[in-house]
Formats: C-alpha cells, sequence, structure tokens
C-alpha cells in the first residue's frame, strides 16, 4: 500500500500541502483507521506492535500523513479506551472507517511540554461545558471532524484537567492560519481556538479530572508511534541511498566502491536496527502494561527519532547535490522526521522521564 | 546592511523563490559586488580575511543570498586574476557593481567533485570555440548574464580543461528548468546547456589547459566563502535560540533556566568560536599563498559546514515546535546551510584531500 | 555470583595481574565452564541468548575475567561442535569443570583481523601434523592447558586452513613474554610459538580445510559473547555513576540534581538498552540458525561494544577525579572493555561485513 | 628536548610511577621551570602563547611529566604575580631552576570543582596562621618542596579565601597514601594533611581574601596550559597512527589504503588543528588581558581536552590489538589525557562557565 498508494504522491502532497483525504480512506479500508481499536466499534484489534509495524511500513510511502494517521488513531482509542458504550459507539465507527478524521489538542501556545499548567477552560453550565482557551501546533486543525481536547475543568495542575470531544461545527471553535512548516506538509496545522465553545457533558471521556491521566497514557502509544514513523523513513531512506551508491558514478566507478561510504551505510543500517528494536520492545511493553512501558516508550522515542533522523541527513549527504533536490525523496524524510525529535514531548523531555525514572526509582 | 536590508526579507525570498537582484546591488554599492577584486576594475582590493568576515556578516541576514554573492565574487575574481587586461577591462567592472551577475559552471550531472572528468567540449574553430555539453547545479544559472565555463579543450583528464567566459544570449545557450530544492530558494539553479555555442578564443581565461588550475584556485577560496557563510548562519542561530531560552517560559520559568540547555548552548558557542578559527586561519593561509592553504581550506570547510549545521539544528531543536514553522528564521538557516556540507566538494571529498595530503606528504 | 565472588577482587586480579583459576573453577561449579556445551560431556546445555544473559551477569563482577571465560566457552564449544565423539569426550568435560582451562590460537602478528591469510603451517607427516609459525594476542597463553590453533595444511586462502587441538606439554610449543595491556590483566596474554610441534591426526577437529568455517563460525557465538561482557561493564559503570551523583555533594547539593548530568544518564540508560536488545536479538538469530545471523552478530558486536564504552566513559566522567583512582571500578571498566572494540575482529572489520553484506545481498 | 630526553623514558616513567626530577631539571636549563615568570627572579618572561607552544612540544615526550611541570609553573607564576619583592626572590629562584618543585593545593576531597566552598582553615594567631584542613589529588604532593594552598582565613564564600605559601617539613603536614591511577603516572598524587601547621604572615601571597581572585586567575592560564598538554599527546598519537598505518599490512595492502581509516584520519588531524587554534586564541587572548580571555580559556580548555582525548583514542582504535598493549606508546596518551577533561575544572564546569557568559552577558 505505502509504495503504490503513497510513495507516487507524497512529494506532490508535500509540495502543494495537499490532505490526501482519500488516500487515507483506502488506508482505512485495510483496517488501519483504528488499528489498536476494539472490534465491536469498526477497529482492528492489534496489539501495539502490529501497530508499530505498520505505522513502519506506511512512513515509508509517505511519513507525514503516517504521522498524522497515528494522531487519528491515538485520538480513536482514546475514545475507544475511556468512552463509555455511548460514546464509543457515536464516534468510533466513522473514525475508524475515516469517514471522518481527528485531531488531539493538548499543547497550547504557553505549555510546550508542560502540559500539566494547560490554561483552557472549561466551565461546567448545567448538563454543558463552556470551553474558552486556544490550541497551538494542532495536526489537523480545520480540516478534521472531532477535537480531543485537554482542558481544565478544575483547579491548577494536572488533577484539574478533563478530556472532552468537540465536533466541528460546534458555535465558538475557529482556528488559526494554516502553518508553514518545514516538512510534514500533507497535514494543515492550525492553531485550534475556543471562544464559549458549548460542549454537552456527554461529550467527556472518563470522570473529571481523569484527563491528564488521559493524556500520558495516550502520549505512550503516542511516542511508539511517531517513532515507528520514524524508522519508516529511515528504513527508505536507507534504501534511497543503497540504491544511489549503487548506481552513481564517481572517479570513473560506483560511489558504493568507496570505502568510507560503505562503513557509514553500515553504521546507518545497524542504528536502524537497534532503533526499531527498542521501539519493537516498548510496544510490546505497552502491550503487556509492564510497569516500566513509560520509560521504555521515552527512551524508544528518544533513541529513534534521533537515530533515524541521523540516518536520514547522512543519506541525503550520500546523495550529494541530488540530495538537496526535491525531486529526490530522501530530503523529504529529512524534513518530515525533523519534527519526531521535537513533538509528543521534546527529546529534552524525554531525557526528563528517563532520568527521574533513574533517579527516584 | 545583513539586519536591515536582508534579514527582514530573508523569508520571502525564500517562500517565493525571489532572487534579489536590488538588494545585492545595494551591497555592491559598498563594495561588496568584488570584494577581493583589485579595485582598478571596480574592486574592492581586500584580503581574503576581510571577504570572510564580510561574507560571515552578511549570512546572517541571508545565507542563501549571500552563498550566491560569493560564487559572484568568485567568478570576478577568476576573471580579475587569470584574465588579461582586456578581459578584466570587459567584464569586471559591470560584475563588480552587480550591474550583471556571474554563474561559475565547473560540475556536471555526470561528474559531482570529480571535476577533471569533465566532458562538456570546446572545439577550436579558427578564433572560435564550439561549445557543447551540460552543467548541472549552476546557481544563477538562467538569471544571470556571464558564465564562467570549465570545459574540455584537450585530451582527457586535468590538463585538457580550459576556462571560457560565456555570455547569455549567446546562440545554443539554453537552460533546464528551474530546481526545487530544499533551501538555498533565493537563488535560482538550473542546469545549463550548450549546443553549439560559439565562444570566441578572447574569451578563453588563461591559456589553453589551464582551467583545472584556475577551478582548483577558485575552489580553494569558494570553500573559505561557503564556510564563512556557514559561520553567519550558525552565529545568526545562535543568537535565536539565545534569545529564545531566555523569552519562552517552559514550567514556570524560562526555558533558558535548564542546565542542559544551558550546556549545550555553550557547546554550540564553543563550536562556532572553533569553526570561525579555522575559517579565518584559512583565509590568512590562502593570502599569504602559504603552501599548506589548500589543505587549511579543506579542513575549514569540512570543520566549519559540519559542526555549523549541528549548531543550527541544535538552536532549531531549542525553538520546540517553533523551530519547525517557517515564521521563525531558524528553521531557513538550517535548510539553507545543509548544502554548505555538499558543494564546492562534498565534506567527504574534503576528507580525501586532507587525508592525501597527510599520508603522502 | 558476580557480587560476591568477583567484584571484591575484580581490583586486585587487575594491580596484581592474577589469572583467578579458583574462582573460575567455582564459576564452572554453576556451569559457566561450558555453558552452552552439550550436557553429555558436561555442558549446560543452555541457549545462546541465555549464554548471553549471563556473561553480562558475570561480567559486572569482574569483564576481564569473564571476557577469558567466554572465550574457553567459545573453545569448548568448538570442539563440542565439530569434534567426533572421542575428541568431545576427551576434552570436553574437564574444560567444562574447568580444570583445564583452554585458549583460542587464530591471530598472527602479521595478520589480525584478515584470518584467511594466516601462515602457521601444519605438515601432515603420516598421521602427525608438524606445526611451525606463531600466534599473536593469545588470551590464557602461556597459563592454559589446550589450544585451539587455525593453521595451514593446505593452499593459501580460506580452504587451506584447519582446526588442530594442541596440548600444553607438547614439545616445540614454548610462549612470548606476559604483555602489559591497558586493560584485562586478570587473563595473561601471550604469544603462541610452535616449533615443529607435533599434532596427532585425532587432533584435527572436522575435516581438513574445514579450519577457517569453524573459526568463523565460532566467530559469530564469541562476537556476541564479547559483546554481553561489554553489556555487564556498562551496566556496572551506569549503577556506579547514579550512585555517585546521588551521593556526592557539589555547590551544596548532591550531584544528581544537576540536569545536565541526569540528562546524560538518561542518555547513557537509553543507549544501554538499545546496545542489550541488540545482543539478544542477535544471539536469538545465532540460536535459531538464521541466515542474517552473521551479520547480526557483527551489528550487535559493533553496536554494543562502541556504545558500552562510550557509557563507560561518560561514568567515569561523572565520577570526577575519584573516576581516575584505580580505588574505583568505573576506571577498571573503561580499560577493560576498551579491547573489545578492537578483538574477534575490530569494529572496522564489523562494518566491513554489515556493508558487504548491504551491498551485495 | 621532548624526543631525546623524555620520550625513550614516559613508558618506564609510567610503569615504574618515577617522578623524573633529574630530567625535569634539565628542562628547567632550557629555561621551562618558569616559562611565563619574569626574568629577574630566574624566569624565561616569555608570553602565554610561548608557553602553549613549549607544552605542546614537551607534551608529545611525556604528557604526564609536562602536565605536572605546568602545575609547577602555574605555582611560580602565582608567587612571581601575587607575591611581593622578597616573597618573589624567597621563592621564585629554586622554583625556576627546579632545584624544588612546587604543588598546588586548591581542590579538597568535599569540594571539587567548587573552589569557592573550601574548607581548609588558616587560623591568624599573632604573625603566623595555623592551618588545619586537607587537600585532595594533589599532583606531587608529597614529593615536592613548596605548597601553595588556598585557605579559609575569613567568613563563607570567596572572599574568605587566602593564598598561603607552606614548606615541606613545616610540623604537621602530612601526606596522604600514593594514589594508583589510570595515568598521570610520572607525578605523584597524594593528599595533603595540614594538622596546626604553623605558617608565617610573610608567607601570604597578596592580601587576605584575595585568594579566590589569584585561584581563578591561576585557573586561566592553567586551563590553557593543560589543554596545551592534551594538544602534544593528540599531536603525537596523529603521527604514531599514521606511522602504523602505513606500516602495518592487513589484506595485503599497508592498512593505510583504506579509505575508510584515510578519512578518519583527516577528521583526526581536523580536529586537532580546530584545538590547536582553539587554545592559541585564548592564550593570546590572557596575555592581552582581553576581557572575553576566561570564557576563551574556559571554551579552549572545553573543545581541547574532549577533541584530543577522542582523537588519541581514535589512533589507539587505528593499532588494532597493539594499541592496546604498553609497548606502544599510544595507550599512554590516551590514559594520560583523560584526567584532563576532569581537572582544573571538570568540562562539565567548564560548559557552565560558557553559559553563564552566554546568558548573563
Amino acid at each position: 500500500f505505502a509504495s503504490k498508494e503513497m510513495a507516487p504522491h507524497m512529494a506532490e502532497w508535500d509540495e502543494k500541502e495537499i490532505f490526501p483525504v482519500e488516500t487515507m480512506r483506502k488506508a482505512a479500508q485495510l483496517g488501519f483507521g483504528g488499528i489498536y481499536v476494539k472490534p465491536d466499534v469498526g477497529g482492528s484489534g492489534l496489539s501495539r506492535l502490529d501497530t508499530s509495524i505498520i505505522f513502519e511500513a506506511l512512513s515509508t510511502g509517505c511519513t507525514s500523513t503516517t504521522a498524522y494517521m497515528s494522531i487519528h488513531n491515538m485520538c480513536v482509542w482514546m475514545i475507544d479506551t475511556f468512552g463509555n458504550e455511548e460514546q464509543r459507539r457515536r464516534f468510533c465507527p466513522s473514525l475508524c472507517s475515516m469517514e471522518k478524521f481527528a485531531s488531539y489538542c493538548l499543547t497550547e501556545p504557553g505549555s510546550g511540554s508542560d502540559a500539566a499548567s494547560l490554561l483552557t477552560s472549561a466551565q461546567r453550565k448545567g448538563d454543558t461545558y463552556v470551553l474558552n482557551g486556544s490550541k497551538a501546533f494542532i495536526s489537523g486543525g480545520g480540516d478534521t471532524d472531532i477535537y480531543v481536547v485537554m482542558c481544565r475543568t478544575g483547579g491548577p495542575g494536572p488533577k484539574g484537567i478533563s478530556c472532552l470531544v468537540l465536533e466541528k461545527g460546534t458555535p465558538g471553535l475557529s482556528f488559526g492560519k494554516k502553518e508553514k512548516k518545514v516538512g510534514w506538509n500533507s497535514q494543515p496545522t492550525r492553531a485550534v481556538i475556543f471562544e464559549d465553545c458549548v460542549v454537552p457533558v456527554g461529550n467527556r471521556l472518563g470522570t473529571e479530572g481523569q484527563g491528564f491521566s488521559i493524556a500520558m497514557k495516550g502520549l505512550n502509544g503516542g511516542r511508539i508511534n511517531i517513532a515507528s514513523c520514524s524508522l519508516g523513513a529511515a528504513h527508505a531512506s536507507v534504501l534511497l541511498a543503497q540504491e544511489h551508491l549503487t548506481v552513481r558514478k564517481q572517479f570513473g566507478e560506483p560511489l558504493a566502491n568507496n570505502q568510507y561510504l560503505q562503513f557509514r551505510l553500515a553504521e546507518m543500517a545497524t542504528r536502524l536496527v537497534a532503533a526499531r528494536l527498542m521501539v519493537r520492545n516498548a510496544a510490546r511493553a505497552l502491550q503487556d502494561g509492564r510497569e516500566d512501558a513509560a520509560v521504555l516508550c521515552s527512551m524508544a522515542k528518544l533513541f529513534a527519532t534521533d537515530e533515524c533522523f541521523a540516518v536520514c541527513n547522512q543519506a541525503l549527504q550520500m546523495h550529494g547535490g541530488y540530495g538537496y533536490l526535491k525531486d529526490y525523496a530522501v530530503q523529504q524524510f529529512v524534513r518530515d522526521i525533523r519534527v519526531h525529535q521535537i513533538l509528543e514531548g521534546t527529546n529534552e523531555v524525554m531525557r526528563m522521564i528517563v532520568a527521574r525514572n533513574l533517579l527516584q526509582g
């Protein structure tokens, strides 16, 4: 699917900033709209490990699109896992089929990785909440239908946070300008603004104050997913580099005859394998509900997104001048995965999580 | 000049792919059109060290534009240095004032860093040459007026190469499509194609067969220049990071309070200083005609372009999600200097030159 | 066992260059003298994965001693796997109990990683071979009883090599001086010299010409084993660093309060986990006889020995001045594992093997 | 001098832990006992830049011995610069000639890089001080004659510190055991213990409370000196690697024919040149009393000691198994310079100093 339906279009989606709705719906027909969502609401019921393998594969076709799909999957999983039966049946089926698309609204302009300090407020009025505030860097924002929003229903700190599901068209819901980005251009990114948005209490996932816990659980999976997308980009880049080295001649012989490049390629492949093992291992731990799953997910995200960026960047270098041209895919992988080191908690935050575990554990 | 006339426009030049002709002409009024060209033909007559400092400064305003200017300067210098009096007077003044712009045509589709194997041929017919072949990745190609072309007038190998100056409008001179690139968008890049272009023998710089030697001498300066552009990008990026860390708050305090980020910033500044010393030292060696100038230029190019890319990339990381948005300049510096590790001889070729010197010296 | 019987003595074994025969025999009572050797000749019959876990654990107590034990194990495994019944029964039991110790004789002074070019010759005379030549860097050399020797019984190249088992006391067998080394001081290293040593044909493992194949198969396991020893050293070093950071105060508070050190510790732990997964994964592949086992073993050895050295070295740095004193164990781990990047094929040879596989596969 | 008088003995001095008093006295005859000390008391009156060049050169012969000499020089310089005429005439001549040797006593067991919190106390009694406390990691401690001691004569913090000169033989002065170290074995390291040592007030350098300022000024030079010693070790190691690659054959040809090793060698040489420029630049800044001298010294120490260790360690790797043997000098350079990343303020403290300057400047 990645090579037939995605790879041929990834450059165009990037250049023209196309959100490839139809292609994603085709992917959803293969079950990729709710991979680790339970089957009774349209999900595929697969494991985290399967999910990681799928996202890695899709990502070789278009990392940016796959990354959005991974966020969409996380949203559906949240509704499936923390929603009640009514919510599950109301939202999940159309999301699993990607008839509708979801966005995840956690980050705010003033609180990047410090989720617990978010300001977006949801004031209870009868059986509704009135939502005010704004979210930044929202993938799909403006083009999607369902917004899973972390907001403050109580006092300061993590315990005052709840999780609401908002539908597009809600009065008071508006969007910022479409951001111009280095990559991830096949998914629109906008600020999401809430001005007196009225949300029924029945759209709250879980209990009041459970939002932060839901967010953190979502992030564990989100980190594996994004790391898996990095694996795909790196895998594709290694193959592109390998082919370029074999085909391209310099000083009368294929670049591949240069021992230095051979050895660098060996290092790239080695690091890719290590990154893959880290991600798979974390996926398994998460699936099994192991106690150290959160730390292993953080380690996997840190290691895989850092190493895979380095691999892609080195693959670009191996292309010489061609690597800098948009006609060659390798540069898009570099641009697309650069942001993986930043989002779902920056890699600095990953270090913080790991360190805290080591020194307090 | 960089901060007033360039920096405010660099994002627009990048987005709209504008070749900022008027701004460069203003820069030329300050003497930046022929910095190390002799004054009698309109140059500024400054040293290599001065040149490096100027390009570093300009590059903080727009790396891509400055990088083009450095190539233009190299071309004018070639004419000034290897041309005869008539050629110097004919070409240099309008180039120094940037009334006209120059492009340097060495690289071919089939020979990146292996200049000695170039195929573009110039067959002598009376007092003209008939030029056939094509050049790839030509900065300014199509938008510039003067093309300094390395071509084969004799047998294979470096000794068969001569250097011709070709003017735009010459019949048979055409251009490929404008390349889409990761960065360097304020300078157009096109293939340059010669089909039976007739060039007067009087447009040959130096003697027949001297072309490769001219090219190599030009590259020494070109390497310092491009390395200087990397310094400017890195310097600007460190300042941007520094400001972002100071202004942006996370977990209730400025990012700058994080020791890890402080230490990384210290490393970035340290590496920038080291890169700057390498470039300045090589510039001085070149100016003084020292025997080890070529090696020092290669070392400076290798070290500065590698380290400065790492510095800019780390500065982007320090910006978090903002670093990925085109509203923030840091990402443009990252994109623009990425190609410095590739051109004027890839950094792999730099290693080769240095190694050869160490093991054969 | 590692913490009780080895760790308390590792500094002394290092300083006094003691080959801890008695401690190893105690370890053999636990089955560590022939871990992956079949039980009918005294082995423990465990898998490669088990072996890796055991060597990692032992290595936390003394890396140098464990590394020797891993070589010993490889020798016994060779006899167990490629020997005939008589040979297995004659040699394995006393080796599994570590009543006798074995050395592996592949490397020669003139052929480090280029095993196929070895010169030690074994000339057939009736039902004996006459062995001449010398071997370099032999672990245990001089202090051990059984020498598994690769030697040339046929023409040049890998197909002329056979594998002989030589017993100490054989006339003509002598040893070079005991080498002074940076680490690995609990195992003696000497050149082994053969002057007209007469070896019965019945001491040949496998057929004539099978030696190189035996050596290569041994190396796959050897690489995992040595990488496992690196894991143990790194694991112990991370724990030492963690404790030192917690206990040691600077500027009025524990070093552990420094965010930079916290984050570095997080990186160390992350890299250790990645290294461990690489080694375990390769061990499993080898156990399962997978086709890519050799490549995965090379990748694991390259990655784990490089990363673990970096981890130990960083742990030393975290100790400040104390890290440089022999009273603190961390420096011994650094010294001991430094050689792991060099032996069983240097890490440059690992890159070569991986690259060959990528580009010819 | 380095190659004739030092290099032939460096292995022996290391193995037997010899403090080469006579060799150093010969060096002193060349003026190396007080290089940047004024000539009227026996110094050579040279600049910081000269000093850096001299220490780099000597360090190629024996890094450990040169490093001690650099500490000795710093002590003499302190007396020359902050002492009164009487003190200068009393102490400097015999130190410049290295008839006597000096040790610098700043670090305490409980305060490594946090000099301002030192506890050693000097209580004023009439025209003497009574000194109590202990110092750790003192180079030369026990074998030297003159101890330049930072101690607390006033309240807490940097302003309560003074600098006293203590002579060996003073009652109450004793020494800890000789430390066993990874390297730096040609200089003894011991704790220095003061129990009611009576020191005349006339042995105080500068005024009461000036000690910390003296220490900090000394450290600027000390950092350049130690960085210069790293340069020498790295320079020597590059030469050793270069020779080994040329001489040693593998797979039928010299190691130097391997492109990967060629390129690594090129990187090593490039990094060495960058490190040298950093050190020279800082030396010049210090000499000229530039305001940014302290930061440049910190940057130079950080960069040069980190990079040079990496260079030496890579040179060891290039030696293969030979690099691990004490018969080959490269491993001693690695062991000797490892501590340069730790002392005179760890490289973490260097980052702190640089960061503070960047963010508060």
